[in-house]
């Protein structure tokens, strides 16, 4: 079935409906008591959810969080993340004189891009280090177990190079530690930059404008707002008091523990409806307000996030698609998390 | 007379050819043998004449060498210059992955961006300082009647801020300094910057490319060819041997003395014509292959630029016009120099 949202999250999301439906339809009570929230707003970042979320922590009170999105790997097997990145974006620009100017006029009037290359480079320096006051304070250590599971997951230096069209990664890092840093390190990104005249033609102008936007990757538990306000504060320190910061959008990163029961519950679902040894990460590199996200703001319950679309499921492209056995299979699985999660809950095993 | 070009530069030529055929029409012998030297290519930097000039020197040979090119001044009064600016004008191009990623993998794949920023910095600190080795070793140094001729120009802070608009200038300097500083430093200016994602909705991307370009402003004697070179040295020297650099043209920087007899006649011609001390600046801030360029080129010879258009005649606007008086009273002043560099010449006075 093709079709933008046939995987990502319509067929996701219909799973969990329909395995409600089969305990209905079949006159079962539902395993555990179960409480379904739709975001619209997951591709842009769900900025209207947090604070939904913080006005309805009670009707939300639950004792696991989870959420169905995306689909399997290229290996055909199910992945399972306990986490996901935090984001903080933002616009930054810098004013010279009130329009553009000859060039041969910056010998006594200030370029903005001037300005705004030197402010980044204080930001950044070329070993990779971020200074904003406090920026790796919060980081949440890793623990052994996130790195075992990183190890277990087979990482692929040569594979992921092909992947990403590069030859070698940033300080030469490799393996399993090259596999932590892209989970468990935050970042600082250029996602933008203009100023002046880059198009057809020679013109030695002299900008009055120069903009760049910025991205930081985060990670558990480093507080998106408390770093816009750091930024801020870090550009009036260095002479930018002048330069406007917009906020383009912020997302908290999660990370849930892995050694609980409901982590087991998903796993054990996963090997037994697909016969196969699930694709697990202890967090995921890209941000999102999903599963784990809600989780912590729920105070941190245990939390997990899977998805059912096939392999290469071409997500967001017009010919995204859904295999039908998938979507079966992918009900199965979500009635199998209640069915476990359930007789846990009862002292069961899992 | 309304139209592009009948200022900038077709009323200025005409003036030299109505003044031939003026003495050809009176039966009057030309006071001085006159080589005339048309380029069209003066508005693009006027890429093809150095080596037509290297070819030509022996028909080019000549006592001085004069332009007609632009025209009075705000305060109508003829301008004359007896140098101008350099130039050298690069676009340099850094690479990262094949193609743009999502900018979760900033944390393995380096961003282009970050590195041409990092060589940016290098290459031009905040102080100004620009570190390209030998860069200030060339830089002939302004002379006791260039510092008076600034002193008796009338600069103008607040005049000049308002233009410009500004508030103030780079280092704060001010008065017959910023004027000096205006004509006799180089300058490595961002002309453009582009990388990423800039235009509407929210792209949090690593870019593949980052590419910018530099225009420098160069003074007598800086070679722009030589500095070509050391920067690509000073770029292969910290660790981007593999940025691409384009050559996007050069000119060479000019400057006459000022204490020869031609500048006396030309300053005298306008005076006599004008009925006014004219405008005079030691050199432009602004680059061209003129008069005085030329005047370098064929040993340095004494050499000056002026012209004839009216007050804010638009150069290249739609709207460029001349008024035919200041057309009429320039064939006059070209007449006048030739007359009285003619006179000079017999070993009169002027």
């Amino acid at each position: 079935m093709y079709g933008r949202g046939t995987t990502d999250a319509k067929g996701n999301l219909l799973c969990h409906l329909r395995a409600i439906a089969a305990f209905r339809d079949a006159g079962v009570d539902l395993p555990c008591s179960i409480k379904v929230v739709f975001d619209g707003e997951e591709e842009s970042g769900s900025p209207s959810l947090p604070a939904w979320v913080r006005a309805n922590t009670d009707l939300l009170k639950a004792d696991a969080a989870l959420s169905f999105d995306g689909g399997f790997g290229g290996s055909n097997r199910p992945r399972i993340s306990f986490g996901s990145s935090g984001l903080l974006f933002v616009e930054i620009r810098a004013r010279g004189a009130e329009q553009d100017l000859h060039s041969a006029r910056a010998r006594l009037v200030q370029n903005p891009a001037w300005r705004l290359i030197w402010a980044l480079t204080q930001l950044k320096t070329p070993d990779g280090r971020i200074h904003l006051p406090g920026f790796y304070d919060a980081i949440r250590p890793v623990t052994h177990l996130e790195r075992e599971m990183l190890e277990q997951a087979g990482w692929d230096d040569a594979a992921q190079q092909r992947d990403l069209g590069v030859t070698e990664f940033i300080d030469g890092v490799s393996g399993v530690d090259a596999h932590e840093r892209l989970l468990f390190t935050p970042t600082c990104n250029i996602a933008g930059f203009a100023t002046g005249w880059m198009g057809e033609g020679h013109k030695t102008v002299l900008p009055s404008r120069a903009a760049c936007r910025l991205d930081f990757r985060l990670v558990a538990d480093q507080d998106p707002n408390v770093l816009l306000a750091t930024l801020r504060q870090f550009l009036d320190d260095h002479g930018c008091a002048d330069f406007e910061m917009e906020d383009m959008g912020s997302i908290e990163a999660s990370r849930t523990a892995l050694d609980n029961a409901f982590a087991d519950v998903v796993i054990d679902a996963a090997r037994q409806v697909y016969g196969a040894q699930p694709e697990t990460q202890p967090t995921g590199d890209a941000s999102g307000r999903q599963g784990v996200w809600l989780g912590g703001m729920l105070g941190g319950i245990p939390a997990a996030g899977t998805g059912v679309g096939p392999p290469a499921w071409r997500g967001h492209a017009a010919d995204e698609f859904m295999v039908l056995d998938y979507y079966r299979n992918g009900i199965r699985y979500a009635a199998r998390i209640w069915e476990l999660f359930g007789q846990q809950s009862l002292g069961g095993t899992s």
